[in-house]
């Protein structure tokens, strides 16, 4: 049954999409919301007055106390916005919650608590390898036996439309290091993963217990300065180069959006160890534009990731570390095999050598916008949309 | 005036010292106190009879709210609670707050927002490069440059006394990766500083705001398991090896406490550039002491750090990053320049070659017991204690 909400039937918002996000009126209050169509359904009046179980979670802030309820509750609330969403009995008592995305401010959507970015495409690690160490294998040693992933700020995690200040740091001058800001200023396309229920330290969550712990996936744009990160990162990894800014899309897609999307992965060999076994790992189908002023530069396929989001949070918890509520994992770089999939602009420049694009651009210039649109298979047969992020870059102060 | 409080009087508890924590008695409720000699007094009920303007933050059950508070505030706190502890007419007001510290529990003080990691000791840098490089400099072409950093998770950051899971993980074998319990445990002897006042997200905090953000300093153990960190740490640095627990002290120390411990640092050549000013970079004379199952091991001097705890701030901050209330970032092992000043058993032992202590060891144990311990002089010419950090190691699951 199409749904009755102005708009969205066959949309990329329709109801097999429903993704979560937080967005305040002209009183600048913060709601939790459900996206439908071209507007956003204000949840915490509507499931007071059902009183839905997930009422005090959905009456807070962020989405962080509705990303920890159980999954029953979760396919409770989705299950009943589905049907008040295309029943039109319920029409008279949902519509007048809902509000036009043009009259809404969208935020931050969840606390984030701790932030881990993996390095998980085999092509973005080859190609970096080639460009920064042309004589030598293009993989480290370690590449294909764990996901290389590390620890980035959540305290700079920015939402999308959030404008990007140009950092400044050191970088290696002819004799010895200059201060400035950036002239290599990239993005990294990634997909982002957030955690809803908490896990216990000490305890391992293994690749099965995934959709227990993920709540959902978000949009990341990991903004990279790499002349900062060339000069800092050897050997405690990159710091001030990513540190700055990360945007993130307004809309949480819940992994109950996205059970179409979900193919076999690229094959790993050599075979990983048991905790990150591959014959449980499973791609997502989420196709990603890198659009930059206006002109899309590159088309990065989630899908041809070599690490699986599960065989990710797997090991990010091996060692008993434990994820709580918010805490974000992104995929890094997604980029695909062929030219044109590239997702960062040191690869579209091939090691800032060539310029790309209508533009001809190397790295990013001041007042550069660039957004990131993602798309996935969804269950009515079309594709969804997910939250797209967008950031223009602020000149360095 | 000596203070009046239990036994406080002429001990490294004294009124010059007075640092922060969250204690609970039976009722498991967390409150925020002060600890003076071997008691804590309960702040939030005596500063609400006193109508402190502290009271409210006061009432948290972390030192957050309080730490976020301004210097006016917080020295107007510490002035009053010096005076209420040593003027004898305020004993009957006062001391029904108090608490023996054997009826408490103590709890994890702050709320972490984001965990940086330096390493900023030229001893511990130089003799890792040793060990790891033989044939090369120790130190490499960038350190001497900026404080090399990185972040560490903050979610697993735990309160002395808790217990420390040996961690499993992947490391290198003859012919490729083996996994199980971590055979090279370790512990970094750091000392950590706390941010009280946030700072706007693009604006650097130059060294000399230093004081206006920095609330205090807790001692930190950075448990490392340093198998797992030779195989995973190129290209992105540490990760599993770290982020399975770090322990820091129940109290914090606030900068007040620690007016006496400023001294000049060694001097820095070649000199850094201006964001990094040498001319204001002040060293903190702490006194480490590392206790591995009753027997000390090791007493590393802070004051002989390469990078001051300004130095780290500006540069953590220099692209922009904000810093929230609650972000802790750490120095990094504390090494000395003599034999007996390591912090680190990787380094005590020189390369797990050479079993050091009454006990012969070379890396942790399980049921290892290990306590550090930190002093710096008093405003009243003795030394005060810091928190410690203690830790017993628990057998991999």
């Amino acid at each position: 049954m199409d749904t009755w909400a102005p708009g969205a039937a066959g949309s990329a918002w329709d109801v097999d999409n429903l993704p979560y996000g937080v967005f305040s009126r002209a009183d600048g209050q913060r709601h939790v919301g459900v996206r439908i169509g071209e507007h956003v359904l204000d949840l915490a009046p509507l499931a007071r007055r059902q009183r839905l179980d997930t009422a005090s979670a959905l009456a807070a802030t962020n989405l962080n106390p509705l990303m920890a309820c159980g999954q029953d509750q979760l396919t409770g609330l989705r299950n009943w916005l589905r049907h008040a969403l295309t029943d039109l009995a319920w029409q008279p008592e949902v519509a007048p919650y809902l509000t036009p995305l043009s009259e809404v401010e969208l935020h931050l959507p969840i606390d984030v608590g701790d932030y881990v970015d993996f390095y998980a495409s085999e092509h973005h690690a080859s190609n970096v390898g080639r460009i920064f160490r042309p004589d030598q294998e293009p993989l480290l040693p370690n590449w294909k036996h764990l996901p290389v992933g590390y620890h980035g700020r959540s305290g700079t995690i920015v939402a999308s439309d959030t404008g990007v200040r140009r950092p400044s740091g050191q970088r290696r001058g002819e004799t010895g290091p200059v201060f400035g800001p950036s002239t290599r200023l990239d993005i990294e396309a990634e997909l982002g993963f957030v955690v809803g229920r908490p896990s216990q330290h000490g305890s391992p969550v293994p690749m099965r217990h995934f959709q227990a712990h993920v709540f959902g996936v978000v949009g990341v744009n990991d903004w990279s300065a790499r002349d900062i990160q060339a000069w800092e990162y050897v050997p405690l990894g990159p710091f001030l180069a990513k540190s700055f800014a990360t945007s993130i899309s307004h809309w949480v897609t819940p992994l109950a959006a996205l059970e179409a999307a979900w193919v076999p992965m690229p094959r790993q060999v050599p075979r990983p160890l048991d905790y990150l076994d591959p014959d449980r790992a499973m791609a997502l189908d989420i196709a990603i534009e890198v659009e930059l002023n206006g002109h899309v530069v590159s088309r990065p396929p989630y899908r041809s990731m070599y690490w699986s989001p599960a065989q990710m949070l797997a090991h990010l918890t091996v060692n008993g570390a434990s994820v709580r509520t918010g805490d974000l994992y992104a995929s890094g770089t997604v980029s695909g095999p062929e030219p044109g999939q590239e997702g960062s602009l040191l690869e579209l420049s091939h090691g800032w050598s060539t310029p790309f694009g209508p533009q001809r651009r190397l790295a990013l210039e001041d007042g550069d916008t660039v957004t990131l649109r993602y798309t996935a298979p969804g269950a009515l047969g079309g594709r969804i949309a997910l939250g797209e992020v967008t950031g223009t870059i602020l000149p360095a102060e």
